[in-house]
C-alpha cells in the first residue's frame, strides 16, 4: 500500500466530466465514426475558420521550437481588436486555465469563492483544488441570482464567478444588473466574468466589460477561442483585466502555456469576422430549429443565448432512458446531473442535418 | 489603486525566463528570421518526424472537437512501449504541467521539497506556488548530491526532485546511485525522477525507471515530448507512477489539458524510432564538433548528456559580453545566471551548419 498523505481538499475533489469523444462511442457500441453525431461538448458545428487552417498549415514547419512563452502576436492582435492594452491580456490553455490561474493566484486555503448553482463545473473545481471554500448560491428560475451573490459576501470572499451567459443554462444576466453588481462588490474581491460564449449574443446582448476594465480594478474576463471560433482542440483562451492583476497570475503561469499551433489559429480567427457571422447565423437557425421541435413535442427547454439547450424530461430516469437512446443511435448528448439538473439534457446546437437527426430519434423515443 | 491582497508566497515568485524567440529577437535586432539561429532551449534541429507531420496534417480536421481528456490512444501507445499500464501515465502540458501537478497535490503550504542547486528553474517556481519551502542543495562539481538531499530530509519533506541529466549542467547520476537513493528515501515521499532528455542518452546510460516503478510506490517519473520527439511548440509530455498517485493528480488536471494534435503528433512520434536515432547521432556529432572547439579554444565547459552543453567564460561580464557579441550576429543562446551560473552560457547543439556558425562567432569574440 502507498503511504503518501495529501490535503484532504485534494481527497474531495471529483474530476471534470466532459461530452463522450466519438472515438469512444465508436470503440464502445461499435459505431462507426461516421455515422456519430457529437452534440454534446458545444462545439462549433462549422469546423475552423479557412484563415485558421491555413495559419496552421504554415505554423507546422516551427512546432519543434517552444511557443511565445509571452504570446506577443495573440496579444498583439486581442489589444487591437479590444481596445485594451497587451499588458491587460493573459492568455491560458483554453479559457479553464485562466480560471484555474485566477484560483491559485487570489484563493488560499479556507478563502471563499461564490458561483451559482447550475454554473459552470470548472469553478468548485479550481476553487476546492487550492484548499478554499466553494458558496454555491441557489440559482432562481435557473438563472444567478446576484441579490443572494451579494449577501453571501463575507470577510473571507476573495472570488466570485459569474459566468455570462451561462453554461449549461443558457441564461443572460442584462448588462447593466451586472454593472450594478460590480458598484456594489467590494473591490478587494476578484469578479470574474466568464464569457465564453459572448460570440453566439446578438448585438444588443453583446458584452460591452472590456470598456468596464478602467472603472473596476478587481474585474478578470475571461473568454474562450473553444466555442464560436471552433478551436476547442487546440487549447486557446484569454483573460483580461487590470494589469497589476496580470502580472500576478503571469507568476504562476506555466511558462509555455499555450501551444504555437493554437497562438498561430486565434491570431487568424480574429481576423475572420465573417467565419464568426456564419457560425452565430447557423446556430441561430439551428436553436430555432431545435426548439420548434421541442415545442411541437411538448418538451419543455430552459431558453439559451449560447449554442446549446438543456431540455427537460420527466425525471433523472426518463432523462437517461432518451440519453441511451439517442446514444445507441449515434447521438451524443450530455447528461447534467452534475449540475444538479438530473432530469435535464443538454443538447449543443449542430448543423441542420445534424439537429435533424437529433430531432429524429428524439421523437422516436417520445413515442 | 488596486486593493487586492494575494498570499506573500505569490508576491515572492519570479516568472521563468524563457530563450528569446527568433521573432523577438528579429523584431529587436532588425534581422532578417532566416539568419538567425537560435541555440537558446535545448529544441531538436532537425525538426519534428515526418510521421508527426503527417498525423498532424490529418489531424486538423478535427480540431473544432475538444481532445479526449483520458488521452486514452496516447496513454495505449505509451503503456505498450513502456510495458506500463494506462492508469499508470499521466499526460501533461509538456512535462512542466506533469512537474506543476506533482507540486500542486502532494505539496500545501510550509511543506518542504527538495531539489538541487543548478537544477531545473520550474522546480522552485512549482514548489512556490502553492506555499511550500525549497530546500536547495549545494551541487558538488556541479551535480547533485544525493547524499546532502538524503540529509536534508525533514518531517516537513513530501517532495524531491531529481533531473536527470540535468539541465543546464548536463550531468548525469549514475542508475546505482539513484536507486540507492530510492531505497533509502522514506516512502513517504515523492520523488519526481525529470527524465526529459533520456532519449539523447546512449544504450548504456538509458534509464530503467519505468521498471521500478512496481518496487517504489513513491516514483513519479516525468518525460517530455518537447527534445528529441521536437513537440516543443505543441506541449506534450507525461508522468508515470503508481496508480494511485496518478489517479490523485488526475484530480486536478486541468480536463482538457494536452491539445489534440499534440496527442496526434506525440503518438505518430512514438512509432518513429528512426527519427530518434538520426536525432541522437546529429546530436552525438555536433556535440563532438562543439566540445572540440571548446578544447582548441581553451574553453572550459561542463561535460554534458543532453542536446546542450554549459560553457565557461571569464566572469559574468564576460559571458554577457559574448552573449551580446553572438547575439548581435544572429546567435542565440542562454545566459544561466538564474541557476547560479553566471560565468556560463549554454548552448544547445545545433545541425552542423548551425553550430560552424558559433564556433566562428565564439572565436571572433575570443580574439
Amino acid at each position: 500500500m502507498n503511504s503518501i498523505k495529501v490535503a484532504s481538499y485534494i481527497e474531495s475533489i471529483e474530476p471534470y466530466q466532459g461530452g463522450l469523444p466519438i472515438k469512444e462511442v465508436a470503440r464502445k457500441l461499435n459505431i462507426a465514426e461516421k455515422n456519430i453525431i457529437k452534440l454534446a461538448s458545444n462545439e462549433n458545428p462549422l469546423g475552423i475558420s479557412p484563415l485558421a487552417k491555413k495559419a496552421i498549415t504554415e505554423a507546422l514547419s516551427e512546432v519543434q521550437r517552444y511557443p511565445d512563452g509571452n504570446g506577443f502576436y495573440l496579444k498583439d492582435a486581442l489589444s487591437q481588436k479590444f481596445n485594451l492594452n497587451p499588458d491587460q491580456l493573459i492568455l491560458g490553455n483554453g479559457s479553464n486555465d485562466i480560471l484555474e490561474l485566477v484560483a491559485r493566484t487570489f484563493l488560499s486555503v479556507d478563502d471563499e469563492a461564490i458561483y451559482s448553482e447550475h454554473a459552470f463545473a470548472v469553478y468548485p473545481l479550481v476553487v476546492k483544488s487550492v484548499g478554499a471554500i466553494g458558496r454555491e448560491i441557489p440559482a432562481r428560475n435557473y438563472q444567478h441570482d446576484l441579490d443572494s451573490f451579494r449577501g453571501a459576501i463575507t470577510k473571507k470572499t476573495k472570488v466570485i464567478f459569474i459566468a455570462n451567459p451561462n453554461n449549461p443554462t443558457g441564461t443572460l444576466i442584462p448588462k447593466d444588473q451586472i454593472q450594478d453588481f460590480l458598484n456594489n462588490v467590494p473591490s478587494n474581491i476578484i469578479v470574474v466574468l466568464d464569457e465564453a460564449y459572448d460570440e453566439y449574443l446578438d448585438e444588443e446582448n453583446k458584452s460591452i466589460a472590456f470598456g468596464w476594465l478602467t472603472t473596476y480594478k478587481n474585474l478578470i474576463i475571461s473568454r474562450s477561442f473553444s466555442k464560436a471560433y471552433g478551436l476547442a482542440g487546440l487549447r486557446v483562451g484569454f483573460g483580461a483585466g487590470c494589469n497589476t492583476l496580470i502580472e500576478l497570475m503571469n507568476r504562476i503561469r506555466q511558462p509555455f502555456n499555450v501551444n504555437f499551433i493554437a497562438q498561430q489559429a486565434a491570431i487568424a480567427s480574429l481576423h475572420d469576422e465573417d467565419f464568426i457571422r456564419l457560425s452565430r447565423k447557423i446556430n441561430n437557425d439551428g436553436m430555432n430549429q431545435i426548439v420548434l421541435a421541442f415545442d411541437s413535442l411538448g418538451i419543455k427547454y430552459i431558453p439559451s443565448h449560447g449554442n446549446f439547450v438543456s431540455f427537460k424530461l420527466e425525471d433523472e430516469t426518463d432523462a437517461m432512458l432518451y440519453y441511451q437512446h439517442l446514444l445507441k443511435n449515434g447521438i451524443i448528448l450530455r447528461p447534467i446531473a452534475n449540475y444538479k439538473l438530473p432530469e435535464f439534457l443538454r443538447v449543443s446546437v449542430g448543423l441542420k442535418e445534424e439537429n435533424d437527426q437529433f430531432i429524429k430519434f428524439l421523437s422516436n423515443c417520445k413515442l
